[in-house]
């Protein structure tokens, strides 16, 4: 450091320090606070940190959302240099996914609804690199937000399904002071939109008190949808209750739950999710 | 060791002692010349030896030929003593599916021709135990026989796609005097067939050294196939040339070339492959 290295430098020096503890943060660039909150808590519990910057075409739907998707390279190197991150690497596609590539991963029943629903093959993508990375990297534990609730339980299920031999570490959500969960995507909000947004949060944390409170599950979901239409955003792609683990419908008050949900605005497909307090 | 130990045993004895190369002889046991000769060479190459024993369900298509697969695990634990085997485990079901599994290996293109086309599902149910296996043991090598070419074409594919730090090694066919595969599943054959058993492989090397000397493809596998129902076989499944990595079909007499056939010979379904020589 400080510039990007490759995924052999990141296992030649994790191989060189035999003793130290590794945690990775698996990240798409054009980091923002949500990030930095990664590697913050990989660089507390770790005596080394490496960073991914890799935007994974695998998991993009339509080719035009892989090539707008935002990037700053220099910008990410600078802000992760400040965070404290050991090394980052940033490897080219070919890199990951070589001619004759053929090989994915599949986690079933939690991949299926939701974003899954939304976006075919999304987490087939998503489960595939990341069982790549960490197979290259081998670190010892692996730091993942909960903004992308299902993809955190996806790779959860995974990684026990698989037997990797990595520990993976969910991160509360990193928020604006409005409410609104941080995400890349959100450079994609005109001003008027960014002033809707956190309807979304406050609309699902809603739902998520009145359940938590004895609410009837379908009623509570049923008004937060209404909110986020009212507020002003676009086609709502869901507004579920569901359980925390599995993503399987919410079967009881009793059970850990989660309220998720996914709502157009403007150009940006804002996602996020609230635990149900218990 | 003596006797059967778990896979917990062998991931701590492996971390235990740091220095030591490890190899991995998976197999679903009833154990024959051909896996003990995968144990020999493990030993060879390595400091110590584990061997799994595990009838994989999630690689058989019928309920019923993963109950008939047959076993004798005592037989198989004194044959790996004598060969000198450090370490052998043989999971349950259970352990190695519990309850809520649904995370699934599939190596595509590599897997869908020859036993893909007449076994849907068994590669992706061997892709993902021979990953369970490995990410469980962490071996440096593991050995396979050759005379499952698809499953080491398979593996071979999955191991380099994935990132998986393990070198795969693949041994040559074990035959018994007579030519004919060793294969646990040779046990099924009633006297009168072990007779005919011979002719598929003096059929698939017919067929490989016509090729090798310049001959028509398709008329030298055309013969093979001839030969096979002449000695009196049952329904030939396949007898194709096919390229010796990708397994497509074989493009030109320049490319590395392997004949490989499935057929049934009573209640027994035979395979059998062989390189074309160059």
């Amino acid at each position: 450091m400080y510039e990007l290295t490759t995924v052999d430098e990141v296992r030649r020096r994790r191989r060189a320090d035999e003793g130290a503890t590794w945690g990775l943060v698996p990240t798409m660039g054009f980091l923002h606070d949500g990030h930095l909150a990664l590697v913050e808590r990989a660089r507390r519990e770790n005596d080394r940190v490496a960073v991914s910057l890799f935007v994974n075409p695998t998991q993009f739907g339509q080719p035009e959302d892989l090539e707008r998707y935002p990037r700053d390279p220099e910008r990410d190197l600078a802000l992760l240099r400040e965070a404290g991150a050991d090394v980052a690497f940033s490897p080219a596609p070919e890199e990951i996914y070589p001619s004759g590539f053929q090989t994915y991963v599949n986690v079933e029943e939690v991949s299926l609804p939701l974003e899954g629903a939304s976006r075919p093959g999304h987490f087939r993508g998503v489960a595939t690199v990341v069982a790549k990375l960490f197979l290259q990297c081998m670190p010892d534990f692996a730091m993942f937000g909960e903004k992308d609730y299902q993809q955190l339980a996806v790779i959860r299920r995974m990684v026990a399904d698989l037997n990797i031999p990595v520990d993976i570490i969910g991160v509360a959500t990193v928020r604006e002071a409005d409410g609104l969960a941080m995400s890349s995507r959100n450079a994609y909000l005109m001003p008027e939109e960014r002033s809707k947004a956190p309807a979304l949060f406050k609309a699902i944390s809603g739902a998520a008190d009145a359940i938590s409170k004895g609410g009837d599950v379908a009623a509570a979901v049923a008004a937060a949808r209404e909110k986020i239409r009212d507020a002003g955003f676009g086609k709502v792609d869901y507004v579920e209750a569901r359980h925390a683990e599995t993503l399987a419908p919410l079967g009881s008050h009793d059970e850990p739950g989660r309220i998720l949900a996914a709502a157009q605005l403007g150009r940006a497909r804002l996602i996020d999710n609230v635990a149900i307090p218990r």
